[in-house]
């Protein structure tokens, strides 16, 4: 048996600073891995909603999966199907929005033991997003445990997966991480970033971000992390490479590149492993020889998923 | 152990007369609520099908929520994501329908013990609504109980949900409950209101109804009740007070008054307790002071859903 | 107990070829119907994900309660919800499409044990159709089984559904079975009656096709088929008459004749027992007083898509 973290508690997971100990997290969800139904009486009785104010693939899977491993229920509501939710206060809704967040998220506390949410940024109005006003007035209000799965600015759990798969894979202490822009024809969030850059300062790696200038992100999240413009330095004798695109922070949610040169090749990557969120759009983001070759790490990534959701709902579900 | 109503059986819930004892009915669902999981081999091998015809949240959730609590599987379809279905009978279907509900229901009924419907009016034809087409053309055809998660015309899950709720807050035997029309955008059904005077004239209540005029329900529902329009007279001296907004039903389907004076506000509630069965439009059917105060009682409105839900599977169940 | 067919192995349910052995199979559904329960910790800590690209009823609700009765988790998406899949290799993927099915199909395969696939054909490329582009994507880069809940040609849940039923219903050693082409609005896939017409060359049946020239399936499937105009002398002293429609095979995705006297009516069925697959259009395909008659069979068949899947289901796992 893994020795119990019983000192390690976890009320919400909103960002990668919910939790304590993120090395020994990391540990014990490797050790869950290997056995995840190990504590399938734990969530008895317990019910997930998760909500979903985008679509998803793999987090909705993952989480689902997670949650009934540990023999949680599952509910699941697409938000936008059925709801068009206030989120000011004050507001005469007399207009577009039939809910308010407040009775939202206190009538959901309800049904729920914990609640789940994925709600993306607008990519227009910077200080809303800033101010993750959808999770942020759900957390609020709710009465129950909120996890984040893919805020406005934050995708913690994904970062704990990533963190998960480099501790497994590494073969050396302390590997260079490398997290490199890439083009994309479409604007994306900065969400998955900066929870990256969040996780890789908390634990034992040597890391730098690369990407084309203008692509900065959140200078208080990268306050610690050093930034190479120039991608091929970057790059150099990385073992772990991190494709990502995002739209700009300081141009709030343009497309200032979409340059085809900072498309990650086999010949850039080396021996490194190749790590990548997912969906990634092959040969733009990255060729298809990356992420055919046995060095692409995307798969087991998206694995670990699971059990970084599972270990969160595991240390929330112990402290209920 | 709570005395067991063995004479009592449940053999559909489409309007609160399925019921042949409310009172008692509520009392075993507070006990219910006390231990939701007591009876969670009941529904074991039962599979509750869910069918929307129209969105839902509260109704989704705490009806698979109850359901789970019993130990049912439950499969859910949001119908108009997959069918087009006929309804009369004898029409050649080369046009718009691609399945009748004579097969439609006799299928669902293979595949689930019960089955639970929601589907709305059309608030366009009175005639049509009121023979409640769709959900009885189901319980025609379906070899399986049916339970209505809100119809044309009736809810009566919502309005067990209030009694048990007037039931658990009532602070002297027989409290004054007022059911108030409120203003809103939108044409709504008559539905909740229907079921809630319905289910008032049937416990030990003293209740009336305000409303302006040309908002009278149904006369044959309101045969027995009181209608006052002079809401500051109807609400003297309350108990508890109902928010419903609802289209008028002489003039069918029409928005006749959106007249701001009808809003619910903290000065005519007073140390009345607040219900509504959400969602509720802030501002526009009743002030934020009311919903933010501690006479507001929704969300325990909310929350008894599940258990009116529970207490009505749980009866079906003891019948299969 | 039931002679465990142990030499039986399913690996995958694409087509009817993957059941070594037919009559067997159809022996242990039928016994498997009286007690669906008795396999139900077969599935325990196993996970079928359901893909939809097209919409489902039958289909979606028989196959999650057959997984559901052995035991399973389900988790179910709707693809076009979420996704655009690149299903092409090689394309530099700036466009719509979002994920490619490489990375899809691994991924899910790692959250799944059993992977259940609905993706309906084009009707306009006759190519790209029979190439199964969508199935054979996801069942080349899957590293679970596959099963196949209604591809561009082929429907074997279906065909062993019907094959039960039949099994069940007949009441001569060798009935006479007869598939007719019958009338529709709207262009149909060949997929049902495709899989039924491999289905019915491997069971003891006298089998024949009826439909209007140039409504010819797929040569290579018929190859053993006899095939007949005259939809009267076809339907002469048939034990079982199966209706569908279907669009031109040769004029690939055509609605050649809308011909209402290919309608099925009771005249022309006379004893014979009338299978669909349903949804059934009304007096297009075949006239209520068929569908209305003790004759019709189709609710019996409907019931049998449950326990097609769950032995299908039960072969898989116990091969897991």
């Amino acid at each position: 048996m893994f020795p119990l973290s019983w000192e390690m508690i976890m009320k919400k997971y909103t960002n990668i600073y919910d939790i304590s100990n993120i090395p020994e997290i990391i540990q014990e969800a490797i050790h869950l891995k290997k056995n995840p139904f190990a504590h399938e009486n734990l969530g008895k009785h317990k019910t997930l909603v998760m909500l979903f104010f985008n679509a998803s693939l793999r987090t909705r899977l993952s989480t689902e999966k997670a949650a009934k491993n540990l023999g949680m229920q599952v509910m699941i509501l697409n938000v936008n199907d059925t709801w068009n939710l206030e989120f000011e206060d004050g507001t005469v809704m007399n207009f577009n929005t039939t809910e308010h967040v407040k009775e939202a998220a206190q009538v959901i506390s309800q049904y729920a033991d914990i609640i789940a949410i994925r709600a993306f940024p607008s990519l227009t109005n910077k200080e809303k997003d800033a101010s993750e006003w959808i999770l942020n007035r759900f957390t609020k209000h709710a009465t129950v445990p909120i996890i984040n799965m893919e805020s406005a600015t934050m995708h913690p759990l994904q970062a704990l997966a990533d963190a998960i798969t480099i501790e497994e894979l590494k073969t050396i202490k302390k590997p260079k991480v490398v997290l490199t822009w890439a083009p994309h024809p479409k604007a994306l969030p900065q969400a998955v970033a900066n929870s990256f850059v969040e996780m890789m300062e908390n634990i034992d790696v040597d890391f730098c971000i690369t990407h084309p200038k203008g692509y900065e992100l959140n200078p208080e999240i990268t306050l610690e992390t050093q930034i190479n413009y120039n991608q091929a330095e970057a790059l150099k004798d990385a073992d772990f490479v991190y494709a990502k695109n995002w739209s700009s922070y300081s141009n709030y949610g343009e497309i200032l590149s979409q340059d085809a040169n900072w498309m990650l090749t086999q010949e850039k990557i080396k021996t490194a492993k190749f790590m990548h969120c997912l969906p990634v759009r092959r040969n733009v983001v990255v060729e298809d020889a990356v992420l055919d070759s046995n060095n692409s790490i995307v798969i087991q990534q998206a694995n670990n998923r699971t059990y970084a959701a599972q270990i969160v709902l595991k240390k929330i579900l112990e402290n209920l």
